[in-house]
């Protein structure tokens, strides 16, 4: 298997569907591909799925506050659609927050964020 | 880990990304979410990406022509993309071939197909 999370692309919206325990490479590689994709085609935003997550720990928390930061210097907003109850309870018990990161229920609405704050940024 | 891969839902098109190596568990849960998906809401396609996949072999070439052939029954077209040139290279010379089953380069690519087969089918 390949370590690299697949980075998809749906017009200026990339699209990563994280499904299994990550790995200190992987959220290395995750990084580089998605700001090379931010900078090879114009890039609102960066959606990042995680309903397959049952367990979000520190790391995971880190790593999505870390690409947000990553992308946002890039001049991309970043989404994190598909959390469940489950896992937003454990979060705030374990006192993790996703400092500046956004979210919503799922990729249609994760979207539809992305382009409301790229139409309103444009005004 | 949950053992079933993710249905994410784009309008109507079901996108699901194959990122690790399938149980056979993990494909009796996705026929039934696709399933389930579809005839919940107006779907028109389903795209499957396999860029993360380095080896297709029988079991995957047949889940991938099982999930087109469910999808087609309830009205549904399949495309699968990402696929990797060594992968076709290997299809080929094990004389797998992708029964039934709609290709296209990249995810943009496969909605754009879809997108033109269900502008072709209305007229």
């Amino acid at each position: 298997m390949s370590d690299r999370l697949p980075v998809l692309r749906i017009g200026d919206i990339l699209l990563v569907s994280v499904q299994s325990d990550l790995e200190d490479q992987t959220v290395l590689y995750l990084q580089e591909d998605l700001a090379e994709h931010i900078v090879a085609k114009p890039t609102h935003g960066v959606v990042i799925d995680i309903s397959a997550l049952e367990i979000v720990d520190s790391f995971v928390g880190r790593m999505l506050a870390t690409v947000a930061s990553i992308s946002r210097v890039l001049d991309a907003r970043t989404v994190v659609v598909g959390m469940r109850p489950a896992v937003a309870i454990t979060l705030v018990e374990l006192g993790l927050s996703l400092g500046g990161v956004s979210t919503a229920l799922d990729l249609e609405k994760g979207m539809a964020k992305l382009r409301r704050s790229a139409s309103s940024a444009m005004r």
